[in-house]
């Protein structure tokens, strides 16, 4: 099931969306919230009728850095030996169409294109074979890079804990293996990134161990997973489109920071 | 005023906390949330008869590294340019009274006593002059870390962001001047930090123009300022208290994770 959140005439509802053609798809408006038991309401509205918004309003977003290797080497990093994580806020989330504001302080903007991990329900200390058990799904998501700011600062909260830094969508596939899926960015059209969820040097399973391990993950919560080969620069004006085969496109536009 | 969080026959307020002598606070209980305008309801409480919570629940919490001179040697380190940041997320904060649980994948846990401001109104691109205006008040904090964590792991999102790592409290102190304020820590009563505010390399106003030029900070965000010289390791059975002129005493007690 594909599960979708959304405004219409001010409302926010999560909706299944039903349908395979990309303009005559519908969203089948759900009771409740999707992390627990719910029901389909049989009340269905046109997606080009209403607004998508992130699909999940993480409580935090937990990244990991350099799980492809390819992607390590072309920033002439090493690649290491056990993941390593960081944050990005929930300020930092935007939705499918949303616009990605250049920060006033940086030059050198990066898209990095991802899988992301949505936490189901409340854990820690998952045990690798219950790993499966606490994801609703998964989505796709771009860990927008102040690539200036990054190698300046020891630390990565600003380079990539902006506002906007992290969109997200269009919406959560929830039944699907994500063990070997295509990966691909675009910029403009033209495409920049393209690897296989495959190439992960961590598989989820470990890295949702590792990060449990040290933190109780709630509903919500989402876990980007590393970007492959090809980061780059955007540019004002650059509209830029992360696909994932079996879960769908995630389009932004950057804008100037207004 | 000093405004405290609590929790009180399984219903969670927040309270205006009257009185000098420790055994004889009572609580007054605020109508509404600190975070706009406010009465005090008149009804009181006595503090012994209630559970303090942390003061604020945040969304998130902002620490800068190496902000004291004397810390960033200390630990080898060189002092820093600029002011860098890193996140604690929300999971990671408990009240005072509450456990540090001591985290399975480390061997080696360090306090870090901190003068923390919480935000009081959602803010961005803050001027230097309007800084004033955002900030509710300041509490005390502890940067709870695993250190040979944050030494093996690029990326501090395990090394300081696991369950209980961020003590806040006890509760908000918001007429206070900041600038130059004694921070005391002691682990079982023996001192083991003592600095004065005064000695940060970056002001607070720095560190709030900083952060915010980058991300959207809300009502309850908390940031910490870093830490003065004498951190040091932390066992289970420890008592360590954070002690800042003018708020008060922030008490908790390290434990084996259960």
């Amino acid at each position: 099931m594909r599960i979708a959140r959304f405004s219409i005439d001010g409302n926010v509802a999560f909706g299944a969306v039903e349908g395979d053609q990309p303009d005559e798809l519908v969203l089948d408006i759900i009771k409740g919230i999707p992390f627990a038991d719910f029901e389909l309401s049989g009340t269905k509205v046109p997606l080009s009728k209403v607004r998508l918004l992130p699909p999940v309003l993480p409580n935090k977003v937990v990244a990991f850095g350099r799980n492809y290797a390819e992607h390590a080497r072309e920033l002439g990093n090493e690649v290491p030996d056990a993941p390593f994580a960081f944050f990005k806020p929930s300020t930092s989330v935007i939705g499918p169409g949303d616009e990605i504001q250049y920060p006033s302080f940086s030059e050198e903007l990066h898209h990095e294109a991802e899988l992301a991990v949505v936490i189901g329900r409340m854990c820690r200390e998952v045990p690798r074979e219950r790993v499966k058990d606490v994801i609703l799904g998964y989505t796709c998501a771009n860990d927008i890079t102040a690539r200036d700011v990054q190698r300046r600062e020891k630390q990565w909260a600003r380079a990539k804990g902006f506002d906007s830094s992290c969109p997200l969508g269009p919406w959560v596939e929830t039944e699907l293996d994500p063990s070997d899926l295509t990966i691909q960015l675009t910029v403009n059209g033209a495409q920049r990134q393209l690897g296989r969820t495959s190439e992960m040097i961590h598989p989820i399973e470990d890295l949702i161990v590792n990060i449990s391990e040290a933190m109780t993950l709630l509903p919500g919560d989402v876990i980007l997973t590393g970007t492959p080969a090809g980061v780059g620069p955007l540019n004002v004006g650059d509209e830029v489109a992360v696909t994932i085969e079996g879960i769908g496109t995630l389009t932004n536009k950057v804008v100037k920071r207004g």
